[in-house]
């Protein structure tokens, strides 16, 4: 394993790759969208070989794209801030010119040959949509080629896999990634990212309709290009139907400092291992020094009874999503019994035993939690939270002859509820354990995205991060 | 113009094609699915050269589907109550076995070969998916070549043409239909349906899910039938995602008189023509008479601000839609810059013309409506409204040279409302202006189906109909 290949993660010293500094020098000539471009397709060259974190890259179209940026730029005339920005998008969402093979032998070859909402108003905004980004399969638990780009012996996390690594290894600026259970911010986390996981609906999700906790969100190396794709795209394609999609500043929140913070312990808190724990509570040592209230579960009888209310969201959230889809993933099953994985029909299965009534039941444990969730909102600014239960752990294949391994891309334990909750999330890299990146989540109440990403800078730009 | 062409609807004598009916006979032996089917192909063959309901009849697969569901009632084995049941799917809906090409000519041939939610849900359930319907294009203004089955001069209104006229002219006793603005109940109407628009989510519309105000529902001959489908598919594919599904019992809900009703004038009231009005007033006196207790505007603050609150709900409705579909339509019409009509562009014109900011207003209002709603729901045990503004116009083309009509399918005004309300509505035939037959629909606040469902029945089997 070469030198590359493994690197001792220090947030501290670790360089993100990012957009919004470079836009100066394409206006002023001395940078170009082109050259941009170009750089990030060195990276690519030099790291895919072991990271795998495309399926395809569309490189003439990138640099046609380049140029005409560069052309824009050069005018005077850019069509957003992310005008010229490269972007990988997670191989779950439709474009018009990569086929949508979303990890599945059943779509091997699909190619609906048109752009999914957010794709059109990236490309509206003059971003340059660069390659489809590796997916565990459809989204869920069987894992793609994809490696850690800290050490390729662990997992990067899934199932926006593809995407987390690209960031985390400085291919591309930002990359699209969805999120079910924990599938944008957990891998955001394994692999030293920022990531927003918007408000439920705050990101027009296109003909990914079919889930109702389900969102669409962004991996980056800096809040700045995190919330100006997200917002790039909200302000061109609304939300999903129905919502009023992202709120807040069209450039990116300023650094807010939170007078206070709940710690939200949820499930994730139970199987944390001890340098995991430690590292987080440094973190909130810190926080505490800087200033910041930090309440807990014993603080208050209302955060009890939210910690409460979270504490099956796991089973809850998996129960909702494999009902919503089973239709539809009996059809593919019907269709192509040979194109599905074990671990997929493992899921159907759970989803095919449940009655209308056991989902109706779920829908309204779900509530329950947002009920709770919206009993503690006068008493903080926001909750903060480990974004995974550890950093990525090591994955290197199903054994021949062994059971299938539970969690290849890791555990959603630190996540399945606050995507129920609908919240808005912001990992930021604040932690590193045994020389890999782990992430802490500020989490808002719904709609408060550009409050969650502003804390979230506060503390990026602010707090030391933590070794452990 | 023959006399099957053109026949003086009257709803006292005229007889709906029913299923539910039918059943005990395919126990018994005296009746087979089969055979049923037969006679519906019969009717088909006889009344479709000129009411061009269908766009496709897939008789072998009905065929062998009847056989099948024949040997389940033999054997005492039904799947469900429709076992068996032909049903028209409109055109929008994707079939595994039949095309779906929208009535657009950019969808000419399209054929994604598999089933949406509630087709699954309804094969799942016995029933012969026997054909797909004609739909204006793409559920929107221009319309398809069905006539009214009451006589051909008329349209059959849209964007559920083909369903309704089917139904209308007994092809079939049930077929699916969806609604945006007025599309099942304003057809349903016109052509002497009952006819189901559930609460908004209550069926799983699959791959349908890029509008936040549209409802697949259930074109039928009667009550029995049209609960019993959509209660067969909610149970298999329940609602849409995030959505409780439709409540109400697994049997037809029983005929129930309303204590009281409110007359919904909205923004119908005002373009109704005089005999139209005047049946729907003499509706109104039987249902006095009949001891219902009926209450206007007058009769209460909340009801006028009420309905003050829905008098914009077209143009609220249309924006809404207009927005939600504009990423998806752009792709279409670049892809296929000829292949969509005029009238499409028309709208997709206002579409683009829209920022979020207005969009987020339109839901604002929206949302008033509901609020509104709400408010006079202690009032009485629902609402009672003309299903469109009058009978079926005349509809004979566009005239080469001259402007485009507007209106081609008829006039959404008298649905616009409870579209954007989101409530259940059903209409049933009880009343005939100048031979043509229109409906009355019975309107229940949001997941009360069942019980709009219930009073419908009490009017229908109880009521005298109305003939101006």
């Amino acid at each position: 394993m070469d030198s590359i290949a493994r690197t001792d993660y220090r947030p501290d010293s670790f360089q993100q790759l990012t957009f919004h500094d470079a836009t100066k020098g394409f206006s002023e000539g001395a940078d170009t969208p082109r050259a941009y471009l170009e750089r990030c397709l060195e990276t690519i060259a030099a790291r895919e070989p072991v990271v795998q974190a495309f399926v395809v890259v569309n490189e003439a179209g990138a640099r046609e794209a380049a140029d005409a940026s560069a052309a824009r730029w050069k005018a005077g005339k850019p069509l957003s801030p992310i005008d010229g920005m490269p972007i990988g998008i997670k191989d779950l969402i439709e474009t018009r010119d990569m086929p949508t093979q979303m990890g599945c032998e059943a779509y091997r070859g699909n190619f609906p040959r048109r752009d999914s909402a957010m794709i059109r108003a990236m490309r509206d905004a003059g971003a340059i949509i660069l390659g489809k980004t590796v997916t565990t399969e459809l989204g869920q638990a069987h894992p793609g080629p994809t490696s850690n780009p800290f050490n390729p012996r662990h997992t990067p996390g899934g199932s926006s896999s593809g995407s987390a690594a690209a960031v985390g290894a400085r291919m591309v600026p930002a990359a699209i990634g969805t999120q079910v259970g924990g599938s944008i911010i957990r891998p955001a986390s394994y692999c030293g990212n920022v990531a927003l996981k918007p408000t439920q609906g705050a990101i027009n999700r296109g003909e990914r309709q079919g889930l109702s906790q389900s969102t669409a969100g962004v991996h980056a190396g800096g809040i700045e290009d995190m919330w100006l794709v997200a917002k790039a795209i909200a302000l061109r394609a609304g939300g999903d139907p129905g919502a009023p999609a992202l709120f807040g500043p069209d450039t990116p929140p300023a650094a807010q400092r939170p007078a206070r913070l709940i710690v939200m312990e949820g499930e994730g808190w139970a199987v944390m291992d001890e340098d995991s724990r430690r590292a987080f509570e440094l973190l909130l040592e810190k926080l505490r020094a800087a200033g910041v209230e930090l309440l807990t579960r014993a603080d208050a009888a209302a955060i009890e009874a939210f910690e409460r209310s979270i504490a099956n969201a796991k089973d809850v959230s998996n129960d909702i999503g494999a009902f919503e889809t089973r239709w539809s993933q009996q059809n593919l099953i019907e269709a192509h019994p040979d194109g599905v994985s074990q671990r997929f029909l493992a899921r159907q299965k759970r989803g095919m035993a449940m009655t209308l009534d056991d989902y109706r039941g779920r829908l309204l444990e779900r509530e329950a939690m947002r009920r709770a969730l919206a009993d503690i909102a006068p008493l903080a600014d926001g909750l903060i939270s480990p974004a995974s239960p550890g950093p990525a752990p090591v994955w290197e294949g199903d054994k021949p002859g062994q059971p299938l391994a539970p969690r290849p891309t890791g555990d959603t334990v630190s996540n399945s509820a606050t995507s129920a909750l609908g919240v808005p999330c912001v990992t930021v890299p604040m932690t590193a354990v045994r020389g890999l990146p782990m992430g802490v989540q500020l989490i808002g109440h719904p709609h408060m995205d550009a409050r969650a990403a502003g804390m979230a800078r506060w503390v990026l730009e602010t707090i030391e991060p933590v070794c452990v």
